[in-house]
């Protein structure tokens, strides 16, 4: 056991070397997450839940890596490097089957996926000095990347925030 | 590693086989997890959010544990034994600080507990086989119970929804 367990921080320790040696080499503006999906994301601990009135009009789950919970629960501010939390958004819908047993409309849920269904922040201080220590990422449902021009109106957004590092999400207990 | 993971299953299923027992033994009418909060219930993964306008005016996580992730998932009905569904809900309040940020009333998040905080439905089809195969508990915000005159109205609202194994919630990709 313990010498397995060893191998394996051998072997993490390796990957996080090659990969910040190949982050550090590549340009700065490089897609957080090569540009795919960070993998289990959907299995994350819930953060909090939101409603988005106006133009978004959505329905949203805010979720968050081990590092993210962890930060959360503890009230950590700045979070630590390795921070990642999830924006999971879907269109704002009335549950036609719920409100026929209620006998009202009074049941609003997720309906299909919105072009800004994923959106990510990721904490790597150095990486992303420009945004606050924060790279940010927006996928839509088949997976696609936004592009570049997008993502640069994330942090403007998130600027005003900066007391709470740049995060709008409270824990919801 | 191997021998280690057959011990956990053994004393997984022997833990089973004792809790099964118990619940056996005891009244069909007893509080389900005996009254108190089942553990780690807000560590569980997402299944899906909602908003409830009207008297209830909430909004709300629903989470599940692996057995009900993994049904979900799978669309498997009716739900197996074991299926443990958790709704949290909280009051649903404007977010002054991000409605100052986006210069609207936008952003609606979760307040304080209202007193329908916590509600679980537990599938047991034998313990609870004359309200549809699930048990319903609900906690305040200080893990009290509700009392059993309150328990009695979960299951006719949750009937007319029998086609869904009595389950509003459908998964949220």
């Amino acid at each position: 056991m313990k010498r397995f367990a060893f191998l394996l921080v051998v072997v993490g320790t390796l990957a996080g070397v090659v990969a910040s040696l190949a982050l550090a080499s590549g340009h700065a503006a490089a897609p957080i997450f090569g540009g795919t999906l960070p993998p289990g994301y959907r299995d994350w601990k819930l953060i909090s839940v939101a409603h988005e009135e106006g133009n978004l009009n959505d329905i949203r789950a805010i979720l968050g890596n081990d590092v993210a919970i962890k930060a959360y629960r503890e009230g950590k501010l700045p979070f630590p490097e390795g921070t990642v939390i999830a924006r999971i958004a879907w269109d704002y819908v009335p549950s036609e089957e719920n409100n026929k047993v209620f006998g009202r409309a009074q049941s609003f849920v997720p309906g299909p996926a919105p072009d800004w269904y994923l959106q990510f922040m990721v904490k790597d201080s150095k990486k992303y000095a420009a945004t606050g220590g924060w790279g940010y990422a927006q996928f839509n449902k088949d997976g696609k990347p936004a592009d570049e021009a997008k993502l640069k109106t994330c942090f403007p957004c998130h600027e005003p925030i900066k007391a709470r590092d740049f995060v709008f999400t409270r824990y919801a207990p």
